[in-house]
């Protein structure tokens, strides 16, 4: 068989394009506008060595030096003909969206020529075709892609070389398209082909989002952190005041959010692992792994980073603030009253064993977990995480994971030491701050444990390599019943 | 209208060069000499399929393993024969270029091939013709490319293949520079097109900087913290022993230096943000965003990265120190010595609430200010920058810039309290370092506060989407007089 | 000369393979297997716009949306028969290699396709051929392309575009490898061509490997740690519990880790730069480049950022551990009972100005080092170091590196100050731990100033710009004995 015959087809054939003489120059390229975009964008243009015609309304009321030496700065009628004349056909439209129609009167010359639109959305959700969409009914006989409305001003002129930023780039002419994705390419950016120019909506609004990936996560973490300080300021500082007039206002900006934080990160840290182990649970429950998840399950598990990221940051945060309780002004005045009290009392040495041992653990415990903690988030850097394969990355996320997860409990279980057991922990009938944040971590702990049980570990494994369960199989009144597993 | 029509023929052409036969075998290089970059450089290239020869001016004198298994070690000659043999034209350039003449001999051998000359420049601000150009100019017949110097023989063997690294290439010819390109991203490097031989110097010199963009800023830094430092000592440690014989020596390696740090931090973290309020007021005032900032202005813009990151490390670095102030023997010798004042005066309690919630306020918004500049130098590592978008960047930088500048203020005014307003605030007629560090934040935040203002903001928002004011129209005698955008 | 007469025959053929016609629509692709991963892959191919077609043996049985809207879901065969219409060959094989021989009724139809084999190996050092080789076997009729396994469905669905991910390819037919490249660089992956399918063994268990370059640098950190804790308890704890019957049980959780830490950071530290040193001496005593070094050192010389990363782990560890030891119970009790004594003693000031000066030193030295070392474990991080050039590289490296070295030893130094002079510092005749930490430091820092001084710096220099001594001249019986230097 020859070896043309199994050759690929789809792919190369559009990269190869235009069958061009060789010997041509640099290819040419219009910009119309002379905003900061152009300007940038003409710059960086130069430096991968392309010739860039800048066309502008009015060339003379530029500032000289505005734009580099070897930028052609002429009228649109102008740069465009230029362009045509060095065979040209790339044009990037660095006007504002609602001044597309004062360029209606160039039509005849932008016919046949790719028309770039840069333009960002002005709102999210608007209504109505988007700009790129706009342009290309304004000028129907040029072809017109949406693209590089990713990238700003700043990032053209500084932005490295090495494609790390990537540019979205969607049209419906494949040969205009493709001629802007390898421009993008040349100008060291990662060039992403998302489909047509009805794709050029959510090209445009991409840049407008805030985060929102984080908005969950967030938002829990912020509730967690309200529950946990309220609960807090209600069980020492306003109960005692309201029943033994004692004023522990000075609690509320360290003591109080030092309480809340550690609750907040180990709770949220048990948030992280939690979808993972319902997935395994409905999965051995499904006998299949060929259903999707309940949409809750699905977005909870993407949200699984940002959630260990917020849990990190609370962690940290509760060790920063631990250290400078030890600093502020009031453990000084209460080291010192302490001394007045023991030598009045006579107390020649007031060390007691089981304190030093309980504060040594739960400080070990907590230095460890958070140092574990703390190389998890160094992991999620993108330019990390790139660098794990699929087992390095499964042994950062879950092993240490669940490192830090049982350190953490540790740190709180040794901190509490025996004093869950005593009546005077139920102030006001209320359990301490920490026995509430180590319950859900501790489930968590405990179905961990559960699923590690050869009876569900070993069916796991099946369904995770394509086993079905009789009952899946019947169900399905499937002719072969052989099993076959799909990756 | 045909497709083809709007094809852009300025791209791609040079992208698919020779339509060679399909069935060729793997790509051959020659590399002439045999050093650690030879020798790195014949291992990546066997890595990534190609085949590889070398030229040595004495094969036998190597070591045997030097090279790896696969890769032909020959003289100079054969190996230039075995290269035109199979049809290949490549030919890097490993040796020192003081000794490219002794390769004059191999002229009509190298003639019609493509030299890669990989050399650094030995020194910044050379005279006459770069490495590259000396090395065309003494093999006229072959095609001089320069590329592939700015990548270490270390980043050869053990750096990845994800384009991260990118590989600057210059020359006149179109279809050489392509082929060098196309080898550069073959070998995982991201390549850029520099232009021209006659940007060879630029790039020879590239990797010869050492952190150009870094000098200002570090500059403007240090001399910071020498004024703050020997202000200090001459308040602290000078003064009191000129005056009252105190000895205050020991504050200068620790107490001394925690009080420049600080200010050293604020005092940057304003000039972060100072330029960017001149460009405002420059273009309210100008009524028009079409010329350009002065030239100071420009390079103040363009570091004010750097900036944000020295300022980060000086405040890293005070909350360090601070934290140690406490841990360090003196302080345990203050807290003894305190002790022993309180029994002999019969205190049995030193509590001062105004104290205690003074420290807990300036430690708060402490912590706070330190995290939300920890999370702005985060956004600073390229790999996470990269995946923000324009709005969130504008949020991180601006938003939480703006918030860690305020609260850093607040720190300030929190650790002062109303010990500004005492006549012993002025010891020997000079204020504390705290109030000279904190006047020019403060005229930062009044100045956006400014800026904020419906009047000045609506009028900015205008002059940013294209509008100019009548003066700038009629100045410019422009025909037309309605607004035009450009982005 | 014509241009075309130096264009090089040898790189770009491939990427431009089949000169097919423009007009065609977007590349169709079959996926085989309808597990997560094809259900990610679908989503990102069409995504880039392409068509995709996914053929499971029973469609019906997947339950609705678990794949997008625009996947064409067929029964294999339809699936295989919907891709030829289209004029489309790539077949992804997403299913475990297992179930390969069910697929052996669709020979016919996969003739002529290019199938990519996706799979993992299931274990290291699997004997046999791999998965792609056995798919290659079962099919001979078809071009077996091994490649993106490294891709975990997870980063299909939610990875970047920037092709930051590295995609490994291999394959024995040139063009089929070269669709697949391209497919893979259009899906915003790096692609790397690593040769013919026998390369396919190393892809399939490139995922399978745990930290391979950490495994050295962790096991002789953790060897250190381990000698210098049991050292420590038998020095603290066992001989004096021994002795005096003294109870020192409370100091193993904390007390003992930091007398380990902070001397595994210092020996680690000091091993990063003993290979260099030797690597220098090894040049000097051969008087030439052009010989390998030993295997032990080539080793060495590769794991030292891991080496340097862990020392930095410790030294940061022991910051943290130094601050806690600060803030634990035991250190209250103990400053309670010194007021008591000092009180008791009638010692009004207790200040003693040698221990300030020495506590001040030791933790400023310790800061700046910690601080500096901080410096240096940034530009580990890929995308930072990724931004420097050679020089910059080579200053932070060996310039900051040989600082922060400098820095610890006079931490250790400073911490030690004239104990080591007294004859209690030698209890039980063992030396205190940091003298023994700091012995190898200390002949580092010695051994470099040495290289640097001329006789060995200028010596050193000539050698690595090609220059070889009269001996290693003569012993090769060169012909011509002008030095002659390569790169």
């Amino acid at each position: 068989m020859a070896q043309s015959d199994m050759s690929s087809p789809l792919l190369d054939p559009r990269e190869l394009a235009e069958p061009l003489p060789l010997s041509m120059g640099d290819p040419v390229v219009c910009i119309l506008g002379s905003g900061d975009f152009s300007r940038s964008l003409s710059t960086r243009l130069l430096c991968c060595g392309c010739r860039v015609v800048v066309g502008s309304r009015d060339p003379g009321r530029l500032s000289p030096g505005l734009f580099p030496g070897g930028v052609e700065l002429k009228t649109q009628r102008e740069a465009l003909e230029a362009l045509s004349e060095a065979g040209g056909s790339l044009v990037f439209m660095a006007v504002y969206p609602e001044h597309y129609s004062a360029l209606l009167a160039l039509r005849p010359l932008l016919s046949g020529k790719t028309l770039v639109d840069v333009s960002n959305a002005s709102a999210l959700k608007h209504e109505g075709p988007s700009n790129a969409q706009t342009l290309a009914q304004m000028f129907p006989s040029s072809s017109v892609v949406k693209g590089f409305n990713v990238v700003s001003a700043w990032t053209l002129l500084t932005g490295s070389y090495d494609s790390s930023r990537q540019v979205l780039v969607c049209g419906d002419c494949p040969s205009s398209k493709l001629s802007v994705l390898s421009l993008a390419r040349r100008l060291g950016f990662g060039a992403v082909d998302v489909g047509g120019l009805s794709a050029s909506r959510a090209v445009e609004e991409a840049p407008l989002l805030l985060f929102p990936s984080w908005r969950g996560p967030l938002l829990v973490t912020t509730l967690l952190f309200l529950f946990f300080y309220l609960y807090s300021v209600l069980r020492h500082v306003l109960l005692p005041y309201l029943d033994q007039a004692e004023n522990n206002l000075h609690h509320l900006p360290m003591v109080t959010v030092n309480k809340a934080l550690p609750a907040v990160a180990l709770v949220t840290l048990a948030l992280v692992y939690m979808p993972g182990l319902f997935a395994s649970v409905l999965q051995l429950h499904r006998g299949t792994k060929y259903k999707r998840f309940p949409d809750w399950l699905d977005h909870w598990m993407c949200v699984r980073k940002q959630l260990g990221l917020l849990s990190f940051l609370c962690a940290a945060l509760h060790a920063v603030y631990s250290v400078c309780l030890s600093i502020r002004r009031a453990s000084g005045y209460m080291i010192l009253n302490a001394a007045y009290r023991q030598v009045k009392a006579g107390v020649a040495d007031s060390w007691v064993e089981t304190q030093v041992w309980r504060s040594d653990l739960y400080l070990s415990s907590g230095i460890l977990g958070l140092g574990v903690l703390c190389v998890l988030a160094l992991t999620s850097l993108p330019s990390v995480g790139h660098a794990l394969n699929w087992r390095e990355f499964t042994f950062v996320q879950s092993g240490l994971g669940y490192t830090a997860l049982a350190l953490s409990v540790a740190h709180v279980l040794f901190f509490g030491w025996d004093f869950a057991l005593h009546p005077e922990a139920y102030q006001y009938y209320l359990p301490p701050v920490f026995l509430l944040s180590v319950a859900l971590p501790c489930c968590v702990l405990i179905g961990r444990f559960l699923l590690f049980l050869p009876c569900c570990a070993l069916r796991l494994n099946k369904i995770r390599r394509g086993w079905e369960s009789e009952r899946n199989v019947r169900q399905k009144k499937r002719e072969n019943g052989d099993e076959f597993g799909d990756v």
